[in-house]
């Protein structure tokens, strides 16, 4: 039998993001080298929903779900009907694909919420499962919390966009190989990388053609930059048996504290989800569903003003790194970066901390996104931008003070 | 290898309080006796938050969560540590204990959620999982779920408060046989029957003889009606090693809508919860955690009113039923009734489905709440008074069509 201790800590959260708050930093004062170094305190854990507000209109949008009394309060476990009608005629024309609202869709609390439910729905003790090295957190802890097992595969990421990409041959063996589903994000968290058309296509006819199921996180479609195109898997001619997209208005949109994901998939495996929602948290909060309203219905203009604030801060933040030769590749899409620090004198998590505790910059370590990547940082750069500005230069002079 | 199929099919949600708009009522239309039955519809399977609204200042807490902007969308994933602060005074005085609001609480997506973390915690592959018949139908589904297996309790409920309760030396016998955890309701779903303090401090003592988990869903306890006396057993003098008790504002104080439920505990239980929160759906949805604010502050005098009303409507029902010499225990807390119907010439599942077609009233099967209740009804009588007294005659008239 399986020891629950063990289960858990797998499921080690403390170095999430987010939970940065719950870690001592009293051991830190005998290794500190030189003094504070000073300036507005930056969480790049996640996005700064101060410095980019949500949505207009969203408090307007809840507060219209809240006066709908008991109808908005008790959805279907898959939620409001008439949201989902709504979603699925916007999402189809964004993913180039229509979307039954009845049987193709369902809202769920926010898209990590989303993502849980796809893994539960499609992994059990032993199921195989292609995950991308590096890729979001949780998709790790997902597979093995459901009993399944990681069959790692490695994107480059550092190189021409050309060059860059996931192994396909790697990935075809792992089919071959017996796996049954495959999770990635594209555009891929943390690095940015956005999957090109002819990936995105092998992928569905590597899917289709061994009978694996796609779980893919598109989280941060809509953040594309200039120049960029994004493949939607859901509009490929060759389609996989099984597909589930997942989305949400969490990053781009501001509406985090909202709670509200969505997955668009095969009948049978939406009806899967659903029911595992049934005993997880019955359905996302009522009200809060109504803010999906706003959603691809934001006011003219303002969608493509919050991308090119996001990509001028890209532009200077990269800008600092690489003038301190800290190797970082350009995110195509979305508001993270992944930059490689030098060899330092303490281990990473240790300067994640002194980074918190010296220079009041919080980031991801590497780690959490896969074993390997022990020499690199993730940084939500959603912020302010000058207070941002300021924050990476304090990491580049702290890579500086530690470096080996 | 298990079958995802069958995993799945053990969670079937169609019967499912809530999920009845699904249901397919075309094929009624052949065994249909008589004409539709007049009156105002009347869904029991939750309670009408139209009726019975949402705790006076629901909405301004809500905003001031909002208008905190990042703070409040960003929380631990256990929650907002100074609303945690608060509800640990109030519900260590509600319950009679005090409680750390560092480790011994965790804020979940609805009570509903805070149960999925519970199980999730406690509950892995080949887990013996003591489980009272009947209860609250998600105890059941997640205990398969996770893989344990299900050590069935009986519950009288029918006879006098002091021959009620669950049969001590079934469990006794149960935890003596490997069983490990132990999960119930009180007040009982869908009973309304409330634990005596000897039934809960005998199951304290051999929780605590046996090393017994106890996971115990009070989701009810502030809904007491004239008379009654509830026990905390997280108050009792001998405590398990192992203690997770569940509450939440969505039926009493009508805040459903928000999806907000916490869970006190041993503080290993509690970090495990909150590992699991991290991937299931991070944290409940941040702006509602401010609602929370407004539990057990309720103004003078309304929380009392409230009651009143509904045992008002509970002795109507009651009345009704039992003039129609349907056996309906009588419930001592929370908005549920739990008739036994006559023999009846369809099965229990049809005669739900005629209720809704033919006369407007919707009830969550017995089923549900363990198999062997096939010829009972649950009925959340938290509704407006005279529709509910309506409703309830015509379930009777329905009864009388129908029967066998």
């Amino acid at each position: 039998m399986e020891s629950l201790d063990e289960k858990f800590s797998a499921l080690e959260a403390e170095n999430a993001p987010g939970q940065e708050l719950r870690q001592d930093t009293t051991s830190l004062e005998s290794i500190v080298i030189g003094k504070k170094l000073g300036g507005i305190p930056v969480d790049f854990s996640h996005g700064d929903v101060d410095a980019f507000p949500p949505t207009p209109g969203a408090e307007t949008a809840w507060k219209a779900g809240f006066d709908q009394g008991g109808q908005q309060a008790y959805t279907e476990y898959r939620g409001a009907l008439e949201i989902r009608k709504r979603l699925a005629e916007r999402l189809g024309s964004f993913t180039g694909c229509q979307i039954s609202a009845d049987s193709e869709l369902i809202i769920a609390p926010g898209t990590q919420g989303a993502l849980f439910l796809a893994l539960g729905a499609t992994v059990t003790n032993g199921t195989k499962v292609a995950v991308v090295e590096p890729d979001y957190f949780a998709n790790r802890k997902l597979v093995k919390f459901f009993g399944g097992e990681i069959i790692p595969i490695s994107l480059k990421y550092m190189d021409s966009p050309a060059e860059n990409g996931i192994d396909l041959n790697q990935l075809e063996d792992a089919f071959k190989g017996g796996t049954t589903v495959f999770v990635f994000s594209t555009p891929n968290n943390p690095t940015g990388l956005v999957y090109s058309r002819s990936a995105i296509t092998k992928i569905a006819e590597l899917a289709a053609m061994y009978h694996v199921t796609i779980i893919v996180d598109q989280l941060y479609s809509r953040m594309l930059y200039s120049g960029e195109i994004f493949t939607h898997l859901r509009s490929c001619a060759i389609q996989p048996e099984n597909l589930i997209t997942i989305m949400g208005p969490s990053k781009t949109e501001s509406l985090s504290g909202f709670r509200l994901g969505i997955a668009i998939g095969t009948p049978k495996l939406i009806d899967r989800m659903e029911r595992l929602q049934a005993i997880v948290s019955l359905r996302a909060a009522g009200y809060n569903q109504a803010v999906l309203n706003t959603w691809f219905a934001e006011p003219e203009g303002w969608m493509e003003k919050r991308i090119r604030a996001h990509e001028a801060i890209r532009n200077d933040l990269l800008e600092i790194f690489r003038a301190a030769n800290i190797r970082t590749a350009t995110p195509q899409a979305g508001s993270y970066l992944f930059p490689q620090l030098p060899p330092l004198r303490v281990d990473l998590n240790t300067f994640v901390r002194l980074l918190r505790h010296q220079a009041g910059v919080t980031v991801t370590p590497g780690p959490e996104f896969a074993p390997a990547f022990m020499d690199s940082i993730r940084l939500n750069f959603s912020q302010d931008h000058a207070a941002a500005v300021a924050a990476v230069k304090r990491i580049v002079k702290m890579a500086e003070i530690y470096r080996l």
